[in-house]
């Protein structure tokens, strides 16, 4: 590498902050705009999702860049899901039946400050905060940006640019816009937005429900969750339809209406949050939406990464850590590549896009499998099965679930597509009663995987794409 | 209905006329703004498709409208396809085992007259060319156009706004634009770009090569079509990649190396199209995407209908036979709901929907298919088993081509559903060697209908959606 080249990063959320500290770590000169305030500072979490869920292709990024050590006091760890029914009775489903696989709630703004605390350590990262986008000169590498303090705009000239700015990306919509080259472009929304609570600590500043679990309320048409904080509180999440079913965002409009909702469907959950017709009111309502795009790059100048290029929908715990993983991806192929940026730009995509419209489908499937997860005993027969396997065979079963969370050496496509043939092998198998529970585990697990070879050879065979 | 609501129609192409017709035929005041000259007096064909296939959903439009009797002289019908070789050998290869199915080539400049003029007849009828839509204030219907001619600018206010602009149509700009809405959006384009060539009729105007068949040159990489004109001439379609492969759009820059790439891929073909380098080099080259969306409508002012609303890849040839199914499917549905305009809309959407998404996924999957023919021994089993079969069982056996092409009474969504079973099934007995063609057809036909029969349950259960 001959120079080390001036780079633009345009936002300094998680994947903004973590690829200009590992840039930094490179020897590049990397400077960063970010819209928002300095959220070490400033309280800004309102309306972004408040806590996180960490799992290992997230924890790969943390080791790549060595900051285990600061993240790991952040996480809490979660084994499972514990659901919880209509009569606030409450079932575990683990994540895994192995030891020591576990996905961890952690904080969004925690995490966050240290990532860009660990950046600002170099001498050759600035990051500046209250400074939005406008829009990208992609041609001529040129940002244009406002300042929040002091309504100036301004331009920013730089060798290569990084649009890390997220779902609502300024470089892509330049991209949509500029209309240099044929764009790929979707943005897909769900039926359903969502809403953030919270359960308080107790008064000793301990959690009130299991710290161990992703608590779920599913209800079919709608859906609450929380996540575990470090100071005993939890962030919960409702997600309901806009406009359909007896209850709606729309017409959940008066105090009575809110607390019927929640008095029938969530009694035991609405018992925890005592602020809940101020939070209903006042919190904002998020729209849930996938983003997918191609191509990502543009010549040698400019790339979208992590938000900006595969803006993905919660519900696999996945976001975050796909994110992340981007830049470990991306740093292997700058190695390869050495000073050549295009080649790089399009070596990345070519070896990561699959992975994140994979990831991209994935959360979009778990949204209504968490959603009908109570209502499917097939489900729940395949899950516990599922958990015996792992349990049995800890190096040769691993469900959907596991490839996708738990094992961050295979990408999410292969991931996706050895877990959806197993799922329909198990499914199947269960609901024809071919699987003889009381003969011993090993014979299952043979039919299994020959049905699971079996559906990947035909699919093979008519040239499913 | 009480009163007969002034109707504004954005595009005079073949849906947007087909509209203005049969809503004048039901006595709406309608009036249509078209961007390009009026295509009766002036030639417009350059970078459009100039012939199209017409086949039985678009043939049930010209019945509903009453004018089969003026469009079916324009046809030339097609009834399979010939494939040529490298060597110049064909191949012929049906498209229904049945007898009087076939699709027609027509000329996409002579149907739209037709139907022009036709809704002309009708007084409650007016339309203006060369008035190009800028954009829509959809809150207030009101459209804002651009006069070619004069230069100058106006706004027209409706009741309700029909956007049957096409595949870059203005009323959907401004639903991205305005977000007044969650509006899910995609566009994709595939890496190929298209290129319209001509063979011209021989001497005596006849044509030079079977005016039966719809003619294909596949080398996997790209591709060549051509489908009949009236007047003896042949359109034809070179599909080829912008920047991949030995040859592409990129590097096609001179007139040795575009002879040298027809000559050594398509010789025969070469050999009929005398202006090959003055149509390569002066005909624009086109892109490929598809396009969906949702919502269509906005309250009850605004309707997408047609491209504008979803457009996809010519290789089912089924672009404007979906198109005018729109009209089909909109007129029942507005009879249904008498008046009401947003359950009129909204109870449209949601009958044709997954129908159009349906047909965009076919469609690029032939893409593949047809790319791929030559190379792929066990489709052409398939195809010629599956002819055998419709001839031997015309009312009780149907390939996927058939049900999307030759059955207007079955939507898209089931033709690809079932098709798509079917084609795995087939495919995977005959890869099987599960097939034996020495048997009675019925037995196999018993074969198929069985595991087709299964693949559907084993995705129930699964939850494939």
């Amino acid at each position: 590498m001959q120079e080390k080249e001036n780079i633009l990063i345009i936002g300094a959320g998680l994947c903004g902050a973590l690829l200009a500290l590992r840039l930094a770590q490179k020897g590049y000169n990397v400077i960063v705009y970010e819209s928002r305030p300095d959220l070490r500072s400033t309280d800004i979490s309102a309306g972004r999702s408040i806590n996180l869920a960490l799992s290992d292709r997230g924890l790969k990024a943390m080791a790549m860049v060595g900051i285990e050590d600061k993240v790991t006091p952040l996480c809490t760890p979660m084994y499972g899901r514990l659901i919880h029914d209509k009569e606030g009775n409450t079932f575990a489903s683990n994540y895994s039946g192995r030891e020591g696989e576990y996905i961890n709630s952690i904080s969004r703004g925690g995490l966050n400050g240290v990532l860009l605390s660990e950046a600002e350590k170099y001498d050759n990262v600035t990051i500046h905060f209250n400074k939005k986008c406008l829009d990208v000169d992609i041609e001529n590498t040129i940002a244009k940006f406002k300042c929040y303090t002091t309504n100036e705009k301004f331009e920013v000239n730089a060798d290569i640019i990084f649009g890390a700015d997220g779902a609502g990306s300024s470089l892509r919509k330049s991209y949509y816009l500029e209309k240099k080259f044929l764009f790929s472009y979707s943005q897909n929304y769900l039926t359903h937005g969502y809403k953030e609570l919270e359960i308080p600590a107790n008064k000793i500043g301990k959690h009130q429900i299991s710290k161990d679990h992703l608590h779920i309320w599913p209800r079919g048409e709608y859906m609450l969750i929380a996540l575990p904080n470090l100071d005993g509180s939890f962030t919960v999440t409702l997600f309901l339809s806009y406009d359909e079913g007896e209850y709606n965002f729309n017409n959940l409009t008066t105090i009575d209406k809110v607390t019927e909702f929640f008095q029938t469907q969530f009694p035991d959950a609405l018992a925890l949050i005592p602020d809940i017709h101020n939070e209903f009111f006042n919190n904002p309502t998020g729209a849930l939406g996938t983003i997918k795009c191609s191509p990502w790059s543009y010549k040698d100048k400019t790339l979208l990464i992590g938000d900006a290029a595969h803006a993905i929908v919660p519900f696999y715990g996945q976001g975050m850590n796909a994110s992340f993983e981007d830049v470990v991806v991306f740093d292997t192929i700058l190695e390869q590549h050495q000073g050549d940026w295009e080649a790089t730009f399009k070596a990345y995509e070519k070896a990561r896009k699959e992975d994140t419209d994979a990831i991209a489908d994935l959360a979009v499937d778990n949204y209504y499998e968490m959603r009908d997860h109570v209502a499917n005993p097939l489900f729940k027969e395949k899950r516990k099965l599922e958990m015996d396997l792992e349990k049995a065979f800890p190096t040769s079963y691993f469900s959907k679930y596991s490839m996708v969370t738990f094992d961050e050496n295979i990408g999410y496509a292969k991931a996706m597509k050895i877990g959806r043939a197993q799922d329909k092998a198990l499914l199947n198998l269960i609901a024809d009663r071919e699987i003889d529970t009381t003969k011993d585990l090993k014979n299952i697990l043979n039919q299994i995987q020959k049905e699971t070879n079996e559906i990947l050879d035909e699919d093979k065979i008519a040239g499913l794409r």
